[in-house]
């Protein structure tokens, strides 16, 4: 079989058009989306992803502000800068730029960001959410893969899903996501590894997803006949290329479906996070006078 | 291999002691744990909770208050009750007893409770901590079963963990516990079984948690040997006795540990909501005057 190419492309442009239509809707309503991206110090890597960021932003209608705090904020100065934009009705949405200097905890500060607000889906109280099968804000990268997976038409009720790695933003969300869809998720990890089983649980996914960060961890004939395979790997070689934590070309001879890498689930990360700037506007319109959360 | 059984009680009566230990050192700093269990009208089953979180409320030198409240209130009277609780600083711990009556939403009023008196673990922000791996107050049933399984000496690391049954309270908390002790963990369910894998799935497992609710669905000749087999399950059959999920004398010849039921892990389930009022105590005397969440 030759798999058919799952591109985030059409995905993050279906969006972008929905966020649009959503926009002028809410702006109707008198609400106007408006996010607020904190970096503190300089950061160039950063500076490609803001820079996207602003471009879908106001390319859908969504006020986009970057503020550049100083590198030596104490960690008690950046609580404050966020709690006062807890505070601001104009703000809607408050992302957080990683990476922060050495002198903050940056899950003391995440976990600080209004619930409501969280457009990056990093605090306890949203992640709680989609553990409970009701998510409102969701990692943008788990979402994309999830969303990417339901884009081939699978029905993922009793798939066997396999997801490697299990980090907070990308493996835990994406795993619990295709769980409270009915698949049977396993999640495996470095222990995983460790053991030697990770191409045991690999060879019978029928729906795979990777988010590990190393480069072709994962060998294309370990890879089930029919499966979806999405690979969230962004990995830089010597030679400067891209590669994913797949081997793509290999792989792509048995899954029905995969990502290429780049241009497979990333894709569509930026135009999520602004999906989740539109959810968050309509959750802080709902709590208005309610101030319990509604699931 | 005849199975060594795993016993609730002793895990119980270790942690009663500790809780005893930490009433006396909290009350020497000037803090008094105290629980308030709500119940909306009568139940006669709930009465039997009531009376067990009494009696070791009492016996561990935590104040218990059961309030019964009419069973005609409305939602936005259970709203205000509980933020009445929230708000008064001489309640360190909420439960809300199960069932409620049809005019309230559960999910609704569970999360309005203040995540910091949360003693059940049922609040969003509190499974998102578990999720993080940075738990605080887990609900009680999930927990005995993770530390029911670390008494046997195990080390879950790398292990391959099946947990059968994705409920809110007790499958997912305990699939994500495993998960951040670095189980590989599988969360089989009603979807995994009429694939007809649910075999296939326990025939594996290592450790094997059960929290179904259906007497005897997983057979006993298909746990592997050496296992480790937690059941939550508690079914009352016709003739009166109580069977778990597992045909648990059959599963007693593979197993190397295995929970009796009744005996197993819902024996600590009290004794662990004690354990939580206290973490609750301790967690709103940190919060003071920071009022952020500390992981």
């Amino acid at each position: 079989m030759a798999a058919q190419l799952l591109l985030g492309k059409p995905l993050a442009e279906k969006i972008k058009a929905e966020v649009s239509q959503e926009v002028v809707d809410l702006k109707a309503k008198g609400v106007s989306p408006s996010l607020v991206a904190v970096q503190v110090g300089q950061n160039d890597a950063s500076r490609v992803y803001t820079n996207a960021q602003r471009k879908v932003a106001e390319a859908t209608g969504i006020k986009y502000e970057l503020q550049e705090l100083s590198a030596d904020l104490t960690q008690d100065q950046l609580l404050e800068h966020i709690a006062g934009l807890n505070n601001d009705p104009n703000v809607t949405g408050i992302i957080l730029q990683m990476p922060l200097p050495p002198q903050i905890d940056p899950k003391v500060v995440q976990w600080s960001i209004a619930y409501e607000k969280d457009v990056e889906g990093i605090t306890p109280t949203n992640m709680g959410l989609v553990t409970f099968g009701k998510p409102r804000l969701v990692p943008c990268t788990a979402l994309g893969a999830f969303e990417l997976a339901k884009s081939t038409g699978v029905d993922i009720y009793g798939k066997e899903v396999v997801v490697v790695g299990h980090s907070d933003i990308v493996g835990k969300p994406a795993a619990l996501l295709f769980l409270n869809a009915f698949g049977t998720v396993t999640i495996s990890h470095i222990a995983t590894g460790q053991r030697g089983l990770s191409e045991y649980h690999v060879r019978r996914a029928e729906i795979l997803v990777v988010a590990v960060g190393v480069p072709h961890l994962i060998k294309g004939d370990w890879i089930k006949e029919g499966a979806i395979v999405i690979d969230i790997g962004i990995n830089a070689t010597k030679d400067g290329k891209i590669i994913g934590d797949v081997e793509t070309e290999v792989a792509a001879e048995k899954a029905a479906w995969i990502t290429p890498v780049p241009g497979g689930a990333g894709t569509a990360t930026t135009a999520i996070l602004m999906k989740n700037t539109i959810e968050a506007a309509k959750w802080q319109l709902e709590k208005k006078g309610s101030g319990i959360i509604t699931g």
